[in-house]
């Protein structure tokens, strides 16, 4: 028997109790043995769940029963997550949870206590929802060497871009939108900003790379700057615009990673990623592309995806070797300006020649045009080029007194 | 130490071989031990391999060697895989392969040979290539029911139907053309009558359903029938006709499992994998839809999977209780007249009234037309019936005189 403990009863601890219940015999069919929610850990009084008797307040008593041996930790943030976990860890119960933020900032760091106690800490959850990634990650992938990851990560943001492509909406309008159907928060600012996308590009990279890294050495551009205008350049160019977060193995093994929208060419399996849809393209050396797609996010996938973890945990017998990465110290990321990237760039100017200054400093620009574009609106694409020397060139434009309206990256097909 | 042997020397032994050493250090330290393939079964001569040394003839060195813990077949075909396969797993060594035929006939017999000799039997490769597929099936929904899967599982047939539909080709240009650039053999019969494709979504329904689906009980229809018409008449219902493998828990729970040429509207994810790519969406109560998209054949993505399962094999202790479905006699599967689906007609008849016969027979069918359709041809969609409705439909079409010219199901989103 494997009693369990979830911490946490919001929308993913109660979707855990949930799909545990509802699928319990295959579960422990999986599973191989008897398996048993003990206590459910919140501040919160539910004198009308049918569990109401698991509920416990004291963290403490889950830490000090030795017969719990899963931990199920879905609070989010990082305290007082982190050190619940720890405890745990240390106390020698496997943790399962689905809180990216904990995992993408001490990842390292807790899979190193698990390992000296010869327990789990597994996090399918925290990304990608309900899609399996993590796992097809370290295990199915383990004889590639993993070149690339692109991924659409964010539901919330891929919901808001989906609606200013397909109906035109603003930005402004279309987050409105995605808060009053409840796939936006209140306060949209780590679904908006990036930084959501950020965390979890963090967690695949380090994975797939082997050394962490950390959310802060990820440069990080949200979705707030895009306009309609934009959107109708990217469709000339047969692009839609995504939120994409990108990590690469460079060849002097320091990895490139970044969270920023893009232009997507229709050719890639990622462009028909839409709505609140999350689509993950891995590269490997011998696989090739390999895209994982589906719902990123929603209390039963999530839920799913955690229970999948205790189920795993519970089957073990010592530390997954394989899921692993050394902790860094943040020099294992290459510095922005070094990233090599084509960039479509909208600019506002009273010349015409702003487009020989640009083809002078970058080379051959491809320029680009829509319906109802003003006269002192010009917009094109760059070659590839060092983001420095692009950064440069618009700096001089700006210095003849162009203004940049917009400014998105090229994915590379 | 692990000791490896590798039966059959062809395109995915060599692969296997050739992936093997080049990631030889990151396999090692997923595994957490030293790994070593020892020896190479094949009948064939190679003097100037760099393996020549491991190179062996008869099958029984290696049965009898205890050193080997891990044997990897890629012979294909029953036998001699069969006979050598139960070999291994009965002398204690855990058996990987990529051999579709061997597990969609075999395949509840020997997991219950590797269960009792507590060893195990992973066939990764079998399916979709270098896509994780098995796996994710089996562990990551470990909390999920599945309800439905469905299906590009060959990739000679989805680049023949991609040709047809973005060059205009006949499908028998089109097939040369993929025998040409080698995506097809020279007796193409099992690619384009369907059978690979039967054979795969036996192992994705047994595993998913817990019971023995085998291929002589799976309605399968190969793209041999296809023509340009029919894929103009798709177009103007916004679908392309894609090969589909496709199983179903019913309501009793029985299975309902088919492989056929379908309309797939460009609203599913599946209608975008194109060429020689695989992608196989998978339905799980909690989940919702999750696809998975890569290169469902070739050489290196076959064998890094082949390889991920001798890693799995090296780490395990005893046999996965996950990886697991019952024997059965056939009967698990609901016969294809009981099987409800709207079908497309392509009718040549004389006599406008056809279409009045069928919307009688059928009801509320909708018609399609295309460009330089000939006045003698009609063609509707069927509402959702039973097949034997639409086939006693069809019997009553033809006893008027009118030719059945194409006839292919809709696939449901």
């Amino acid at each position: 028997m494997i009693n369990i403990a979830v911490l946490g009863y919001g929308v993913v601890g109660s979707g855990v109790v949930e799909v545990f219940y509802k699928n319990r015999e295959s579960i422990q069919k999986k599973a191989g043995q008897e398996m048993e929610i003990k206590y459910i850990l919140d501040v919160r009084d539910f004198p009308d769940s049918p569990y109401k008797d698991k509920f416990v307040k004291d963290f403490d008593i889950i830490a000090n029963d030795e017969s719990v041996k899963v931990v199920a930790e879905v609070i989010g943030g990082i305290e007082p997550s982190y050190t619940f976990v720890k405890t745990c860890l240390e106390k020698g119960k496997s943790v399962v949870t689905s809180n990216k933020e904990l995992v993408a900032s001490k990842g390292a760091e807790l899979l190193a206590v698990a390992k000296e106690h010869h327990v789990n800490f597994f996090f399918e959850a925290s990304v990608g929802g309900g899609i399996p990634i993590i796992r097809p990650l370290h295990m199915c992938l383990a004889a590639n060497e993993i070149v690339e990851i692109e991924g659409i990560l964010n539901g919330t943001t891929n919901f808001i871009l989906t609606k200013m492509i397909r109906e035109n909406m603003s930005f402004e309008a279309a987050l409105k939108m995605a808060q009053e159907l409840g796939y936006a928060e209140r306060n949209p600012a780590a679904d908006i900003e990036g930084h959501d996308a950020c965390r979890k590009i963090c967690i695949l990279a380090s994975l797939s790379f082997g050394s962490h890294v950390y959310p802060q050495d990820v440069y990080t551009k949200g979705i707030t700057q895009i306009t309609p205008e934009d959107v109708a350049y990217a469709e000339s160019c047969d692009s839609v615009i995504k939120l994409i977060g990108r990590a690469k193995k460079m060849e002097d093994g320091r990895i490139s990673a970044m969270v920023c929208p893009m232009f997507v060419s229709h050719e890639s399996q990622l462009s028909t990623v839409d709505d609140v849809f999350n689509g993950i393209l891995v590269k490997g050396d011998a696989t090739g592309d390999v895209v994982f797609y589906g719902k990123g996010a929603g209390k039963l996938p999530t839920a799913s995806a955690v229970v999948g973890d205790i189920v795993d945990c519970a089957k073990a017998t010592d530390t997954s070797t394989s899921l692993h990465w050394e902790p860094s110290e943040g020099k294992n990321v290459v510095d922005k300006s070094e990233n090599e990237t084509a960039m479509y760039l909208r600019v506002k100017s009273d010349e015409v020649k702003v487009l020989d200054v640009a083809r002078k400093l970058l080379g051959d620009i491809r320029v680009l045009s829509r319906e109802g574009q003003p006269s002192d609106e010009f917009a094109f694409i760059t070659p590839i080029a060092k983001e420095a020397v692009i950064d440069a060139a618009i700096s001089r434009l700006e210095s003849m007194g162009a203004e940049i309206l917009g400014e998105v990256r090229i994915l590379e097909c």
